[in-house]
């Protein structure tokens, strides 16, 4: 295929025909397919069906320290849960706070502590005349609601394959106090599956901030979630706490995760990691929050995954159903759109999705017309905060959920709606 | 036994040698006894475990809508857990939000809402000068700590047998916008066990509020635990739903209940029931905290509870394992302090606690004494905001964790601490 910038326009006009045609033809087969949130398929939710058997009328409910899991008490988890979410988390058990089914709300709570109580001795932000916040973009469209329900001015930050350009960043922290912190998801990022290099989270914790009490939320929601079970086909990422301690800034990291990915969503098992300053002061404003979060639920996980040491052979049988589906969705946009030369993406060794830019002014239509031929892809802009992306190009690919035939018939779709909207778009048609 | 009043110094001195000798021995015994917290027994826990071989890896995961409980998704609950939860809070089950695995998270969250954004357009009560709350004392101590923890001034109602003293919540609530709402435990309340009549409900629910924003909390903790299973052995309650309804007030209440005490405590379901108009609210400000709540334990409890039909039979099984516990309190209060004349309690019938009033100034004493002879009590001035019992009087008593024999000795040591610090007073040894 030549590129679309170098044919003319009759050839223009009859590529956009056969096109349209082709559409037209799509539209018709009345298909019924989702690509819009990065939600395991059934496949993968059948591998921690086992998890289920572990507690039953006759297992042993009590944990290592003689905890009756069926009653009340332990705010923090227990200590097998801890081990297995410090597996996860990167960080040490007596550093880990186990919480409830999911990290989304220990990550909009964290924020709320932070508005209703300040940190570490600081005003509360709430009563600040403004908080403002770093999101690198393209991000995670959860992330920024969290921002926008609680006031606080989101301020887009662009990424590269390295993690978000540190040279921005530091630009902004270093004299305006108002900027508190910046979201970050450093492994397989949400949606480029770009990987934090190790100087960039260097920089994070080093840099100068006008805050005092600036935060990183750390967010590592694809830690183990990687393609291959080699560890040369899977990226890895350095320690934000070592590297906030090694600089000076103990308290600058709140790290959160959960097992939603790993067995099921929803009924996982979520956590923080955080300094011995932080995870005193969080357990102190939780205390009026919670008694204790589930413990049946949390000892049948650290059983299951072995309290960690199951972790990566359990990952690997993911990895095994979600390699083909990444492998097809960038074989199909490679041979759909690779001549043309209108589109980009990425191509990630894990995480849940592919960050696919299109020519500028098109991502709105191309969702939309893929919707219109039963393809529903992630909303276009909500990889922006405020659901808006200026150049209206970033769309998220999320392959998780359809079977692969399914998603082969998507991705047909959906190379097939970026060719008709930039060819209308060259067209003015 | 005479009354204390009526006894002689050499005779109220005959006694205390007789008491504290019978203490020191106790003392010498080296016991290890609880009854701090409403835990509920071993026993008590056993009657669920058949719930934990409801879902196994063999089992139909799907929810009645379709819904797959193992993946993402459902902000406010599958259908058949809305049943059971509105069996539960005595509403419809559109009327439901199923939440986590605490009511007192559910309570928390429901508050801190209420001060970040106010509710149906009131302002934020965090930018308020001020927010008070009422308090029926003796109360829930968790209660106070979420008012204190959000500095929320709390001001103490007194509660007879029919629940807050309403003139005196009337006349608060009338002229002070600042008091914004009350803390409500309408059933079997913690800890007196008294059940708020009609009249009170109906007085709640009409009252005319200087605050438009005024919200009752209605904490229906206890709302089928009952001793017995026979209707006419057990106390019931208006709903507060249809009070505020007909009295034209239909947004002042917010209910909360949880399975903790039929289920699991920790590893239950909570949810709440609400108007309409403010369910809207709830799920808007919810949808940036949550994806979803635990579908799978949503679905355990729902089939295990029978969506609400299996409740009576269950919690009459736990009924018949608290009534004795509960009737051996109250002989044994009869039996040792009867004559004294020093103390008064309640004989609730159902919940989890007696509310005990000794000798005003000897509570915190009772419960020293108490401690030192190795059975830990509800610390002294826990049932009053701020942890003060200005009279220093009241106690919690907790029966339901220790086992009978236990319980007996428990019993043994309090009366006894209670006779010796009235008889310390009396003398003022």
């Amino acid at each position: 295929m030549p590129r679309y910038a170098d044919m003319s326009k009759a050839e223009l006009e009859a590529e956009l025909a056969q096109v349209r045609a082709r559409y037209d033809e799509m539209v018709a087969r009345r298909l019924s397919l989702n690509m819009a949130r990065g939600k395991p398929s059934a496949a993968q939710l059948e591998l921690s069906l086992p998890m289920l058997d572990i507690l039953d009328a006759a297992a042993d409910l009590t944990a290592e320290d003689g905890t009756d899991c069926r009653n009340y008490g332990v705010l923090d988890g227990i200590p097998e849960a801890k081990r297995l979410m410090a597996t996860l988390l990167d960080d040490e058990p007596e550093n880990v706070i186990v919480l409830g089914n999911a990290s989304l709300t220990a990550m909009y709570d964290a924020m709320v502590r932070l508005m209703l109580f300040g940190t570490q001795g600081s005003t509360p932000w709430a009563q600040l005349p403004e908080v403002k916040w770093l999101c690198p973009v393209p991000g995670y469209d959860r992330h920024f609601t969290i921002c926008e329900a609680l006031g606080i001015q989101m301020i887009p930050v662009p990424m590269d394959e390295n993690g978000p350009i540190m040279d921005e960043v530091e630009r902004l922290v270093a004299n305006d106090a108002a900027v508190k912190g910046i979201w970050c998801v450093p492994k397989y990022s949400n949606p480029t599956g770009a990987t934090y290099s190790d100087e960039v989270v260097r920089r994070l914790a080093a840099m100068e901030c006008a805050a005092p009490d600036f935060r990183i939320f750390w967010d590592n929601a694809y830690a183990v979630h990687h393609f291959s079970d080699d560890p040369a086909e899977q990226d890895a990422v350095l320690d934000i706490a070592v590297a906030c301690r090694d600089a000076g800034n103990p308290d600058r990291y709140l790290k959160f995760g959960s097992t939603s990915k790993i067995t099921f969503p929803g009924a996982g098992v979520a956590a923080a990691a955080a300094s011995p300053a932080n995870v005193a002061e969080i357990k102190r404003h939780m205390n009026a929050q919670a008694i204790g979060h589930d413990k049946l639920n949390q000892l049948r996980h650290a059983r299951f995954l072995n309290e960690g040491a199951g972790l990566a052979e359990h990952m690997a049988r993911h990895g095994a159903l979600m390699e083909p589906k990444f492998r097809l969705v960038t074989e199909r946009l490679e041979a759909e759109l690779g001549g043309a030369g209108i589109a980009t993406w990425t191509n990630p060794r894990g995480g849940y999705f592919v960050s696919f830019e299109g020519p500028a002014g098109t991502a709105r239509r191309i969702v939309d017309l893929a919707r219109t031929a039963g393809v529903v892809m992630t909303g276009a802009g909500a990889t922006w905060p405020y659901g808006d992306d200026p150049a209206d190009s970033n769309i998220r690919i999320a392959p998780s959920l359809p079977p692969l035939e399914e998603l082969d018939e998507a991705m047909d779709v959906f190379t097939c709606c970026v060719k008709l909207a930039a060819l209308e778009q060259l067209l003015g048609a």
